[in-house]
């Protein structure tokens, strides 16, 4: 067929067949959508598309050779560009080749497709691979983090409850806290990914096609595990765009509550840990400053990630297949926060790695405000046979009294606590002098937190070791997945290959 | 050990050990906690960690033995109301303990807890078993759904997008869709339910306890399948809440969307869809209506799930520890939200069998606004080879023509097609008449979107085939949880039992 | 006529006359709807409903004697319970006149009425009665506010940025910024109280009445400012219950900044406030522990305020008139929501009252961590003639230097000084030791910031006059919305009397 | 003063004086801060400020000339490219001084600034202009809807409830309704706008300055009403932003409800409403297709106000002075909502001008779907003095077997309601036939409906005007603030020209 170029062609929606005044400017969505990263994955969806429409004698054979072979040349000239020049949306590519080819070959490029599985592909694939470079990044920030938790099994500091001093526990045990935060947030994301990674292609608008389109083949070139079993559901379900932002949220809500932690124990009050100069920045007035910028940065991903969530959540609430261009919106503020988690996880790594840990005022706080308490009642349990709750009562009044008289922890002496148990119980205790300076002692306190999952520091290697076989299992199952999409990847070029070979 | 009883006692939190001043009454959480279902997982917990504690030699037996003898007794009066009596919180079983047994035996219950690790395992529990529910109901509203599909695999009406008629599909076609979307909702619970069901118990306020409890143990009994592994994750982690409001409103929302489908195809206007009068109710002032009652209440409940998530966001913005009582009122929000599902998923199944099907209404409307045309464009691809814009671009230009004119598409002729093709190709493409009007019959359009996934019948019916499949999986993957959770029940009956035995 | 009682009736919703069966029981809301304070609002409503009636001659005299003289009774018997027996929906009024004086005569209330102005006039009352209660109790924390900002104008206390020491402040002029941002609250609620202020009566289900009802009679019986002159608008449009929800949020989120800000300084580590024990609460396990319970329930309620913000939002989206049900749930989260402020604003105006402030700790952080920087560059700005940004460098390398040697502020000497202006300017600045002396000096600080809005005393002192002369004009303006809302209550009464006068 | 170019220098952020390390890239937000809108704010706070600090003689006065001079030179350049190459942020002013006449001069502007109070300065100076700009343009939407409204008095239309058919209204009713709504978005926004209107500037970072800036004086040169009463409040409190957010969002959440309209209408099976072409777009795949873009379009303005409204309530949950630079993503939200919404207003506005409506189909489905129900039992009432329960319920019969029978509404005789009388009355109650014609007649209900804000033509042209007189006020409103705005304007350009002149 002779292939005429059509350079005037800018796309089927301008007025003429169907309508007679052309979309205001502010409402020409095909035209002006920004794709970000969808855009790759549209192109790699016409290759495929083509190749199987060739294969399966859709269109004549010679329309798809030039077709393909017009997509190599636009690969030449950077496909970014060579689409934003041809109209820059998700028809960029019929655009492309009417212009080149004429609509007689290049008009073939749509059978059997719609914008809905255009979008919906797109959606899907940048979803997929974005979970893929988060999931690594999280991988990476777990590993970072079981060294540092190593090193720190001994390094004894308070542990809040209500903001207020509860107990000692280590920073080791804290880290690896974060270990398990990461492991379920890494978990969550291969679930979403396996939903995610199935193919919409061929579910055109919403009842697939009546040409013999093979969805299989498409899947498999672009790296899909599956195609999705209903052409309906394939492009109007919303379900996985609501699962994708929640689950961004959930985790990027865990970094805000790392963040909040850091900020809090880098205040002078605490002084418990300081960031590096280059998580910081200074004031334009405060010329002492050096304000924790990294934890701002990213309590500011977790607000997106909420509004996001929101904002897909009410476009969302409508029958099924109304609400479309909104969704464009959703994806905008999907790919924005994936492209922020991208961008700060590994910074994140490096703070994990890098904050100074004040380990003498960790030690310091830990022992000054109480935080022992619960051991001296315990000490009266396990030396006077007390019952929990009497034992408990006595301590309560020792450190009303103690902090009444402005007796610290460790001038505690046994006629305190025999003040106070007289108070409760009507008499003495006599705790032995050695069992109160060894309850009140954080040190000892946390050596005694050896049950599963506490701070001692054989209990807290014993939990890395195990997180580290998690962390090992999960690296694992996302190269699986990353083999396949790139399996993908080189079953499409050998397909184009083997058309274009003569 | 003498057991004198304390009928006084009424909580650890009043003022005279710790505090000078008692707490305000609307600041009395630990009494004013509404606990709903949490207080049965609470009762369980009281049991099976003082069958642990008594197990492990750290109460005197006798104690342990007195104490599960006192909550058969309370199980007799009631469970509810005995602890509604007992001051009605989470340490209600110890207040009901020392009001009968006094502080020294009833006092023991609290070795090596706090009220943290009460109010995670008291959530995880609810967690759980309201998920067994929901997945239940969602597998009975799957299986009845399935039904109702192969009822209609022939029932053509139309197919919407951006609230326009787009193509014709099947009600089969469309509940098809629900299957998916309904599986992947059981398949999210089910693995949000394998990160829940772990147990916290044991973690105590966050350091576990100095004291060797066996953490193993109380997770058998209380039918969770293994214990978290890390203390300070296991009662001051959120994620697994956020997740479980993401969830449900994820579901939720589904099930809106299926309310606006159904809301709309019940408009006069449509006529698609009646509801029996039992899911309706009239007006005091309109003689003449019949309000669709149940969708409004679906989408009610999405709105709670929408507010509960953000509000539960939003607590959880904090350092680590330190909003705890404010989670009350998120947990509180998650149980009603629970209730109400459970409560209307059976409802939505009924409305989902009983709905009536205006099959002749749906016939009439799918071929009456030109949800046809991508056909009568594929013709021309089919029978005269054009490219698929061009084809489409005729196709525009003739609807344009026909609207003008107020020409339906059954009476479509080849004139209007070749009058729309000079206009569009610049000369006549003479589609057969038979190819024309095959082209814009609904049911023959249906019968060509035989691709997997599609609306044909024989796809359909293909298609609920592997979705029963999955059903049945989900079925027993339920099942093996739910007899887990169940054979915890049956162990912790017997340990007492055996403790109790002479 | 003849007044049968009609015991068996209860409610015009079943099945019968419209409907063929009765509504499920999970969808019964005309029944089942909780009203909580809008059942007394309908209660008025229904009796000046009654008077308008019976005074413009719409239904026979002496039919609305009997009617306003069973609600007469009504009230004897307590209207909570009455109407809760009848049915206690928003027609329970109907129900109970039926049952008494039979459908003939207590039959006729509802002529000109729909469910959808009783909802709205009942949602409009409780709505502006709350508002009122709102706006009065922070009027009430206002002035306290005010009285412990006047005995706090000399106390000097760190200000942050970035949790970072920023400048030395005052107490007081932290508590004159709270002065500001509740005045804009109260406004705010002001200005909504007069947007809703406004009578929907009479607009029946979206179209008023064919019968001449007397809108403005009802207004004014009801309190009202004037009526609302859209029918549709009046029942149908959400802007009023969105910015109610909206006010309230941003009402408790400026109280839960204000709980963090509390939360903080009653950390151990910072020490600057401690709260009395009223609003704490101890622990079950950490004996020690004085957990601060109001900072914690204040924040609850901002999350109840966002959470059902969301929901409501949620809700709306919806072509008018649609979601109806959904709204009824919208309000129960309003009331709730009301509830929950005007039970702890006076407990948050009794803790500013009361908490107990740090004032040498204060002092001791104020000067600790550099906060004087500023006006040492200042200093050097004044004294040596030096740019701002020359000067503000010269202290970032002094500071730096500083903190690399330990050197507190108080130990800063001008060779240190003009060690940085070498490093910075590459010359010594000699400033002079007394300039340095009084630049460090955070009381001088303070002193020394005397600009309009500033913390020196007579900057605060000369900012809480003008403070309190808008209190005491929002004080008059809510003085006279509430006589309006109680003349209309006299007028009511004093309407009924007369029509049951002989 | 010598003024010597300090080519090389970018900002006082950068590692020396204060810090090691230089900030990593992702978080130089003193550079990369995205500032749109406020770069113009922030370029007329900067000349301001300067003509204060000159005329106060708080910096030399030649040096404030050549700062001036050289941002008139600035401004003959492009302000914008010019800052965007100093360093682009808040601060590019500053570098752009430094830059050409040395640190000595233009590191002279930040004397009594900081970070904080350009920020917020900007911050409300753009919120302000926006303001402006949207209520102008919900002023010219008012005039438009209010034109429209009067050609529609006589338009029957059907009115909904819960998606059913109510009661017949006019297009006008509705038209009004929307004035209502717009005129509270206009006040709420003009009430903002005077809480917004006030000058931060001077509150430098909490404290304000120990140098005597003169905050009235750049207030005024700003066009700022007055300043803000104290400066921690001024730069710290974040009611005003969460406001604009809510505020916002409630409008859109209006317009969005305005979209549910039209699109719902604008489906065929209503064909109520057709939008002109330009407001849609058409298919990729279907031919046939008309989309409503315009619609949709909005609702996506009203999710991303949900979203930033949630975002920036999540952002605001801290201590004061904690979450800063969160603050920046916020802002940049609001200025993208902002631009969405003043350049989508003119297309709304020119939909409602321009939208076919379709009498014909308006005034058929008025009739024929039992909207009339009403006046068949105020009829009842009014002919036959039946009370309007019994009325009620007769009608909810007679529709029931009307239904049944398939009767419609304009073929029901006198019998048909006999026959419901006998059944729910026990006797027939003779309705004349012209009574029973008049009721059903949806053009004689709507002229029946003439209470204040019915649909009745008098009634609806009534509230016209006195909604019109509003509109004026409004504009009047408008015009003062506007006025003030550029007085400010004039008034700094003047005091530059002052300082200039030889």
């Amino acid at each position: 067929m002779d292939q005429e170029p059509d350079q005037a062609y800018d796309g089927f929606w301008h007025a003429g067949a169907r309508l007679r005044e052309e979309t205001l400017p502010t409402l020409q969505t095909h035209r002006t959508g920004r794709l970000g990263p969808v855009l790759f994955a549209v192109h790699r969806f016409d290759k495929a598309h083509v190749v199987m429409l060739t294969e399966e004698g859709l269109i004549p054979r010679e329309d798809g050779i030039a077709i393909l072979r017009s997509f190599r040349e636009m690969e030449r000239e950077g496909v970014e560009r060579a689409r934003f020049e041809s109209e820059g949306g998700k028809h960029s590519g019929e655009t492309y080749l009417i212009r080149r080819l004429g609509k007689e070959v290049g008009g073939r490029i749509h059978l059997g497709r719609s914008s809905a599985d255009l979008a919906a592909v797109g959606r899907r694939m940048v979803i997929r691979d974005d979970l893929i470079s988060v999931v690594r990044e999280i991988g990476l920030l777990r590993r970072a983090i079981a060294v540092r938790a190593r090193e720190h099994v001994e390094t004894v500091m308070p542990g809040y409850t209500h903001g207020q001093h509860a107990q000692p526990t280590t920073f080791a045990h804290w880290l690896a806290m974060w270990l398990c935060v990461f492991e379920r947030d890494a978990e969550r994301m291969l679930q979403l990914l396996a939903r995610v990674n199935r193919s919409p292609a061929g579910a055109a608008v919403l009842t697939g096609s009546e040409f013999p389109l093979n969805r299989s083949r498409v899947a498999n070139l672009l790296g899909f595990a599956d195609i999705l079993p209903n052409t309906m559901d394939a492009v109007h379900s919303h379900d996985a765009e609501l699962e994708t932002f929640s689950t961004v949220m959930v985790h990027a809500a865990n970094l805000a509550r790392l963040s909040e932690d850091v900020m809090t124990w880098c205040a002078a009050e605490y002084g418990l840990l300081e960031l590096p100069d280059r998580f910081c920045g200074t004031s334009s007035i405060l010329a002492q400053k050096k304000n924790p910028h990294l934890p701002q940065a990213i309590r500011g991903i977790a607000a997106s990630a909420v509004g996001g969530l929101m904002a897909a959540t009410y476009i969302d609430k409508d029958p099924t297949g109304q609400a479309i261009l909104e969704r464009h919106g959703a994806d905008e503020t999907l790919w924005g926060l994936f492209a922020s988690l991208c961008g700060q996880l590994p910074v994140v790594r490096d703070m994990m790695e890098s904050v100074e840990v004040h380990r003498e005022r960790m030690f310091e706080l830990s022992g000054a405000f109480w935080g022992q308490a619960t051991d001296v009642a315990g000490a009266l349990v396990r030396e006077e046979g007390l019952a929990w709750r009497i034992a408990h009562q006595i301590v309560g009044a020792l450190v009303r009294i103690s902090l009444e008289r402005r007796v610290v922890p460790t001038a505690l002496t046994p006629d305190v606590v025999d003040e106070a148990a007289i108070e409760v119980l009507g008499r003495p205790v006599h705790l032995p002098a050695d069992a109160l300076r060894e309850a009140v002692d954080p040190r000892a306190f946390v050596r005694r937190r050896k049950l599963p999952g506490g701070p001692a520091p054989e209990a807290v290697l014993a939990a890395l070791a195990s997180l580290e076989v998690r962390m090992e299992s999960d690296e694992a199952a996302l190269a699986t997945v990353l083999s396949q999409v790139r399996e993908g990847d080189r079953l499409l070029e050998e397909a184009v290959d083997q058309l274009l070979s003569p």
